[in-house]
């Protein structure tokens, strides 16, 4: 058993930009040596959301209309009127979609359905440098 | 320290079914010989979704209403547009609720509430077979 | 690799009441000794969740306000119709935020953005003691 860390770093265009990270990811656990374990997949920050979709425009832009339902970019937010940065929205999309997601490691293989990707959302209302970090217990 | 796979497989009648899972992972993290560590539940596909609830019939109904809300299935889906399988809002829904959760596992006693289940709610328009993963990091 | 068990218990107000819950997460990890791995933070329970937000006073009242978006406190629920314990939309907020959240462990520092804080949030109707676990896959 052992910890293996990873990282990789992106840019992003920010207002709900989806980017499919999965092979980012997939090189990092081949490169790992580990075969079996749990990996977690993990961006810092509250602006940032990690998940899983299928990667396809028509669903981005679904997703986008569904973040903006949840948490819709007009209207009042207490944090924009205290701090003018205007990305209230960004904050509360990020903290409802989470930070991490985790996925089974078994033989070497990362356990995605066929139609699955792994995304980063970037919710910040303006283009951002991220870190994405995977971490893996295993052996 | 050892990693520990396991998985059971359940049928589903799909639109928002939810189907509690708790007995399956709990014999699962039993017969694992491992009495202390992580226990990740996991559904791989992008309309299926893994949560904890009060599994009750009335909080069932009314999940399904707040998932109703958040991407109803009436509305015009771009994924649908573009491949005609009027899943849209399965997809979605999945997304936001994610495809996994942890859990400690100590002394062999997997931590969940007293009206606390494990529940997979298969987000698709039609019955699936699926497939969910325990992975277990511990001792 | 060993396997670190933590825990630490506070009181709520409940309605939301959202607490910052860092401190005692970054004790716990320093107190388990173990430098790299998977960190679980962990609420038991059905109307309690885990995430992250940047935490302050702007953006808390604005998470509320998403939560009654998505699940408002007024209107029917088949749960508060069977059980009268009225907290039907405490376990729908509790089941899509979620009861956990993971983080990597890197050199021994809890890899958080500079504006990011770990939440419990608690969604019951009225005022609770709560047990957080902080369970750490790591050497």
């Amino acid at each position: 058993m052992t910890i293996y860390s990873g990282e990789f770093g992106l840019e992003t265009s920010g207002n709900a930009d989806v980017i499919d990270i999965t092979t980012q990811v997939s090189e990092l656990v081949a490169s790992s040596g580990i075969n079996d374990g749990i990996v977690l997949v993990y961006v810092p920050g509250s602006t940032a959301a990690i998940t899983t979709i299928e990667y396809e425009s028509g669903l981005i832009r679904d997703l986008k209309a569904a973040l903006e339902r949840l948490a819709p970019e007009g209207i009042t937010y207490y944090h924009n009127e205290r701090w003018h940065d205007g990305n209230g929205h960004s904050h509360i999309r990020a903290s409802f979609i989470g930070q991490s997601e985790s996925f089974p490691l078994m033989h070497g293989n990362l356990l995605l359905g066929t139609w699955q990707q792994i995304i980063l959302v970037d919710m910040d209302n303006r283009p951002r440098s991220r870190k994405v970090f995977v971490q893996i217990s295993g052996e």
